[in-house]
């Protein structure tokens, strides 16, 4: 952390700074110039609220050299997170692919999903029984039925279910999910991150719709500082201009995730478009750049689905694209 | 809302098209081009989900004429709402100032400041307990202890108070606020806003950093569709390329708002610009173009204050504001 | 400008790189911490080009901390530079506006607005002779026809004359006019910029649709680099996620620009929204948070204008918000 | 195009805007309903200025359904074109790499990076003659007699060579290049585009920071408007709220811009993410993902490049990407 300190600051204020500091636990290191004088804080400052600084009278500017979090970063722990999801691992090398509705419906349509996506290759079952829209009259999910029913496709198909929790008053009702997954609009709802922080289950965290990386990273610091790790990281499209599409797909994030973090990173092709022609280019280049997991939107009857029926892919266009990425994989990049 | 049929529909998949939409209670009125075959859908649609449509075969595209929300639309409510915050007025003409610190931080201070933004003419008492902060090694607030704080500066000022709610679950807690305010990365948590609609109580809604109106508009929608019409909606900056201010002031929502709702429109330049020196001008603008309400952070000592002191004003700095803005408030426009 | 250096750094690199700064002049500050080595560079390093710092082996990240322009500084230059338009001075305490058509489209349409801005108040003749269109198959403007039109309606009126430049080569044709506007389309047209330096015509310079105010500033310092000071800093609204207007008014800019430049700052609320409508409450607020100048667009009959008829005030529209520019003045901010 | 017509419109009003219509070539379709009325525009109006239409008195809002866009769009031109660089063809199931340095530097730096490029299966050199840079005091290339080096190392390589025009003036020394580049704050540079409409020369179109797809596909409209239809658009990345990275790179605009338009699409990753170690992954992405062919800034020495030096590749890491891409192409997507 760098502070630069204001021109007329005089030597008592300084060393009022300094003492301040030094009560922090930080190590100031002083180089006056003629002009401007800076203070370099070396050691661990990501516990320091940089604002805190900021607001005093002698500082013209604070500037952070490194990153505000510390348990999610890879500098002090460099290995990669696996995250299991109850036998099935994310991170580490391993690639797996989470597939299914966006909705649970009932129960054939997700049965019929679970088995064929499990048939072309998913490892994992996505399924939304709590859906967050932007509508109060759009259909709402199926709540705590659409959880009963994934569980019944689980024990049917064997793969470990991934779902959406949006209150933190329906927790119990995820006591037997494998991944609860916490969408974009609440990856800053900072209550429910902590309260996700005591639990030990696997998190599928996904980015916000305008947030930066750091930001999503002091999400995922959240939920590790209250002690749970399992926390995979989900690019699933960011807003900007264009209009042509829902949302654009960040694949910058990957390397870069990767680089700042050890947790696994996984790509959501599906929101990241909005658009089920898109979803198979986009799964393929988020494979070749080294994406550890896909999730993908899946549906038996995309016309008549419930919700993101233009996003989801048919039963045959996941085979296709399952076939695609699995040709891919032993190409993608290996950025660590 | 249009719908473009695909060139290549025949008949028999426009007549089940048409049929779809008379089975949503949808009046449909066929225009057949040599090129191109349009659907008309006159009527209220507020509560079709476009996107089913958007998804079914034989739809190009779709397009809403009207908007997606009924209850706060002006449309079919064309007065102004007023929302009576504990007999202070919000709407329809009057102008009021709420201001205090970011967060409680002890009695003494909050008193101190409270008693100084009544002089200096505000009409409500702001004070965060619970501090949605980005790093969880950050101050997160005094909490329930906070609201007991802010109860006893109310009791003794006479000011209604002003705090923000992050979980669904501490609700209890602000039997006795007088105005709820929901936060920026709060504004589509919509099990929170499903909550609050049950209430009766004034919600102050702020806007997303990167929502569309219409998005806040929705969110307002779900609070009204609850049967609480208690809303104030909040304008406090959104995120844009420029990095020398914490957020970009977007006062075209002022207009824009009066327009599109009956709902009172809250102008927060504390948080839009993120510098006490911004916030005199901005303050001075937002009450030009005929805001109903602002709301601005109010320090005793800033450079120490445990949270945002570089956006708070001192309390001098508060009162001459106060003196500005209370001269220009008569040249106020009126956009209704 | 500080530099952070490399973990792995060596003695030798590092006196590589402390060498290489005085070979540009630079002095360098040396901070050896344990875990991390900084260099503080003091003095004026504007010239200095950061990317070339950024990109030698041992650096590890470099940060600005003075501005990277120099001329156009508030901190080199704190008087209020004054730009004479033909007599009519912008800045430093004088408030003027200018109007008319987007686009001039004949003499009679043109005169017959010249005539009633200024009975209106208007100090300046705005109007279009080259116009920038998304479209090729739009309107282009009148072209070299449209300069002698304007000619004529300053003749009568008095009124000098802002006209955009959107070609080089058309610089001749631009010698009688006064006032050359770069749109936001060409504010990093750095050839145009150059070109413009070398001229001691007032050059009105727009802010791009998704440009920082530091970009801004370099490309008024690209034409004060060329011995050229008559600029006159316009904000005309940013690009952001809000479809329901063309732009987003960026107000925040007064208070910055007045503090990082001396320039003066124009604003232009018409293009900022879009919308007839919005313009009023727009210029308003532009004029109490203390713009030096509004430009607007006014047309004698806009719905059969031949470009931006939706954003263009009828005369009488554009009289009565004069009328209200003018009881507010007096209340503006003075920022400096 | 669809015109929704305000409530209030008489029978009269009605007519003279349907007169209007059928006076522009537009044949009208009206749906009268009770609460809206509707006037459906069938057949081509791309040639339409759709703002002239929103300006008149009885229209509530206009909508287009069909591009505003018709020579570079695939509709009008299934094939897909190939842009054809002096022998090295660019779409139509072709792949190309372009690399070489940001700015020619001097005839020793492009000859050896020429060969090296050429050796590791580049196809087409570029290298920067004019340089846009953000500030006024950055290096701004060496101008034609960098053209004069670039056309020497073409005579020695055999490779075709890109780069960039800043000025119309400067037409003339680009009369030897091979492809002419104009760069992302020129793309709507109407009178350049205008102006390359006149040449038959490749034109290599770069997206702005941020535009969408279509005002990307306005301005190559531009340029076959004047009869060149010899133009290939490049993803350069765009600018987004991530202050990691320079830029951040779309390629959602792969898929989409070959549904689009029939004009090949390159990708570029060194500007799209402005570090080094990201161009890899980033490169196999875009060759993942079907791009007609990718742009690569390479150095020799990058630590002392004069521009970009952060984001260019060794002549060494250039070679390793090459042959990750290679392997990857044939299993890129086939999005048409």
């Amino acid at each position: 952390m760098i502070i630069i300190v204001k021109n007329h600051a005089d030597k008592g204020q300084l060393d009022t700074l300094l003492q301040w500091l030094k009560g922090q636990g930080i190590q100031p290191n002083l180089s006056v110039g003629t002009q401007q004088t800076i203070v370099g804080c070396i050691g661990d400052v990501s516990h320091v609220d940089i604002d805190l600084i900021r607001a005093l009278d002698v500082v013209e500017s604070v500037q952070r050299i490194q990153e505000p979090y510390k348990n999610v970063n890879r500098k002090f722990h460099p290995a990669d997170t696996v995250v299991d999801c109850s036998g099935v691992k994310v991170g580490g090398g391993a690639f797996q692919v989470m597939a299914g509705p966006c909705a649970v419906e009932d129960e054939e349509q997700l049965l019929t999903i679970a088995r064929a996506v499990k048939a072309a290759g998913a490892t994992m079952l996505r399924g939304g029984a709590f859906k967050p829209r932007t509508s109060p009259y759009s259909f709402q999910g199926l709540g705590a039925e659409g959880i009963k029913l994934l569980l019944k496709a689980r024990q049917e198909t064997g793969l470990p279910i991934v779902t959406e929790i949006m209150n933190v008053q329906h927790l119990p009702l995820f006591e037997d999910v494998d991944v609860i997954q916490v969408g974009a609009r609440n990856m800053q709802n900072f209550e429910l991150l902590k309260e996700l922080g005591h639990s030990r289950k696997p998190i599928l965290l996904k980015r916000g719709l305008a947030n930066t990386l750091q930001e999503l990273l002091m999400s995922a610091e959240y939920i590790m500082a209250g002690g749970n790790s399992n926390i995979m990281l989900c690019e699933r499209g960011i807003r900007t201009f264009e209009t042509s599409t829902r949302n654009t797909l960040d694949l910058n994030v990957v390397p870069l995730l990767h680089r700042l973090s050890h947790l696994p990173v996984v790509i959501d092709p599906s929101h990241a478009t909005g658009h089920a022609w898109l979803v198979p280019p986009c799964a393929a280049a988020a494979t070749a750049i080294g994406a550890d997991a896909l999730i993908i939107e899946v549906h038996n009857d995309p016309p008549h689905a419930m919700s993101d029926g233009v996003q989801s892919l048919t039963l045959a266009q996941f085979a296709t694209t399952m076939a695609h990425v699995r040709q891919l994989r032993p190409l993608a990049c290996h950025d660590r």
